[in-house]
């Protein structure tokens, strides 16, 4: 598009490089924080169901009973609780509604990169605050003039965690909205739920992605006051939830032990890689997401997850200076975890003479 | 929200309402222009298979197979097309990418009303030009200032058509972009297609709602220059549509026969309800969509519309006041179109004395 046509900040910004999706050879992937076990059965066969003549008409354009079901999930009213095409689209709803050109955002650094390209979106003023060496809240992150806080809790790509009183305590001192971000938050010990009713500026973000093995339908949601939630509306795309979504997302928490057998049982595999990544000497950071983030500069990390590649495995690396030296892989199942940690040792006698 | 939380252009924006949704009887619903006919039983079939233990894998985040496969379609490269959540997804993107606070976009009007909502979300200026009563293309519509001039054609409600020649005039004119919403072109005599390649300028949106009949699964598109495209994807969310949207776009381009027969099926209806509504005495728009519009003065359009719910039959009557006497009535199955015109034609009776 000629910059005529374009706005200033979009033309500045990098074009959204699409992953790789590999083909041809079955990998192991664990690049991208997908739960390595099937959704549950019941919502197959409720997605089943959905493939009918029904599709001609549009979905409800609040996902109504979906929102209900969560509502009820949760203990909140559904004025409460606003359904979205993944939680991505909770942030972007988020970002419309609240940030205009020049307006500042707030976030501790390295985190979920998508905030600062929706901020770029908006034309706003990203403001990233560097985090602890261990990741606990940096200084310095209550700014006044910041219109959003973000906070990803258990946050990615290092997995760790932050009580919710610490993030309790800087809810009540940002003038602008805090969102925490939960996407991870059923592999964790806890969760932010509890502020919602202390703090009215407070938005949490969910997701069925990860711990509901939904990455591929889209759904996720945000809760919040009704006013807020009433605002974010407005920003909505009229029908941003397909039918498919909203019976998906119904049926995965008709099921909801389903999801916690496979959450506990990724919880047992992450404390298994953070323990067998430790004894072959990585520094890797305490997880309570489903992945772990490894320190690896001899081989470098770019070279661990080359020769795993050839091994048939993916796994993260960044392209981000200050995460050069991180690798992140997400749990797989027992058999995967073999695999990656088999490769990974043989990268290290590699190195070895 | 509190207003020190939210954009001034959001806050003084209406909230969303979403429209009823018919709950407890079966009613005929020809208020929302949805297909009559159920989606192909190819559809049906992909769909149920992509209901299996891939969902927990995310999305392709261009729908690459989807994208290429509407390339074919219209015999482009797939650089000329962008994918989207709904067609809705791509005029977000649109507005998202070229219009910043106070960029100006023109319209016809009557039209879309989602237009003027993007804009107000993008605090840009809605500049509307009241179309004719012959629902020409108005004098003024071709304005210096203009980032991006909207046409549907056809348009809604009218259901009327602008000769592609005429388009091609504007988008040879206006400096900025020029977006052609195709969402209803497959119940019409031509299409604006062959504007893409003389008119880096112009963006046609196509829709797999109305004609497709999949409403509920949300899938449209963007075609235009790559350059375009490349620009927009920049603002499209990273995994916009689902994997049940990608595979089911791909089973209806592959029978697209089934399309066309439903499609030749509503104009054939099209045809009867405008000529029974014109008999009665009503001015209905010459329509080239799957709907038609009547004027209606005594009754009123409202007395109308309430009468045909109490038959169990859903029309569209509009809030705008430039509308308070349109009447607009997607064309149904045969029997569908019988009892709504035969319900309007016992209104009309029950006002003559």
């Amino acid at each position: 598009m000629k910059s005529r046509y374009l706005r200033p900040c979009i033309e500045s910004m990098e074009g959204y490089v699409p992953g790789a999706q590999p083909s041809g050879r079955p990998y192991v992937k664990l690049n991208a924080n997908e739960n390595p076990y099937p959704p549950s059965p019941r919502v197959l066969d409720a997605l089943r169901e959905a493939a009918s003549d029904g599709l001609r008409l549009y979905p409800d354009s609040m996902a109504t009973p979906l929102r209900a079901r969560i509502a009820e999930y949760h203990g909140l009213s559904p004025d409460r609780v606003l359904v979205g095409n993944g939680s991505d689209d909770l942030l972007t709803m988020i970002l419309r509604s609240v940030v205009g050109e020049g307006g500042v955002i707030v976030a501790p650094r390295p985190t979920y990169p998508l905030y600062e390209v929706l901020v770029r979106i908006q034309d706003g003023v990203m403001r990233w605050v560097d985090f602890p060496p261990d990741f606990s809240l940096p200084q310095g992150l209550v700014q006044p003039e910041a219109r959003v806080t973000f906070i990803a809790n258990p946050n990615s790509p290092s997995g760790t965690w932050i009580e919710p009183a610490a993030i309790g305590e800087v809810a009540g001192r940002v003038a602008g909205v805090l969102v925490v971000d939960e996407a991870y938050v059923d592999f964790a010990d806890g969760d932010c739920l509890e502020l919602l009713d202390r703090h009215p500026n407070v938005i949490v973000l969910r997701s069925f992605s990860k711990s509901f093995s939904l990455c591929g339908v889209r759904i996720g949601y945000g809760l919040a006051s009704a006013e807020i939630i009433r605002n974010l509306a407005k920003v909505k795309d009229s029908y941003n939830v397909n039918r498919f979504a909203i019976v998906a997302g119904i049926a995965a928490l008709d099921d909801v032990e389903c999801m916690r057998a496979n959450a506990a049982a990724i919880r047992a595999e992450r404390a298994r890689l953070t323990a067998a990544l430790r004894r072959m000497g990585f520094f890797v950071y305490p997880s309570q997401a489903n992945f772990v983030a490894a320190v690896c500069t001899q081989p470098t990390a770019t070279e661990i997850a080359a020769a795993l590649e050839q091994d048939g495995i993916l796994v993260r690396t960044f392209r981000d200076p200050r995460l050069r030296d991180w690798l992140r892989i997400s749990a797989g199942t027992p058999e995967q975890n073999e695999r990656v940690l088999a490769g990974i040792e043989r990268s290290l006698g590699s190195k070895q003479p």
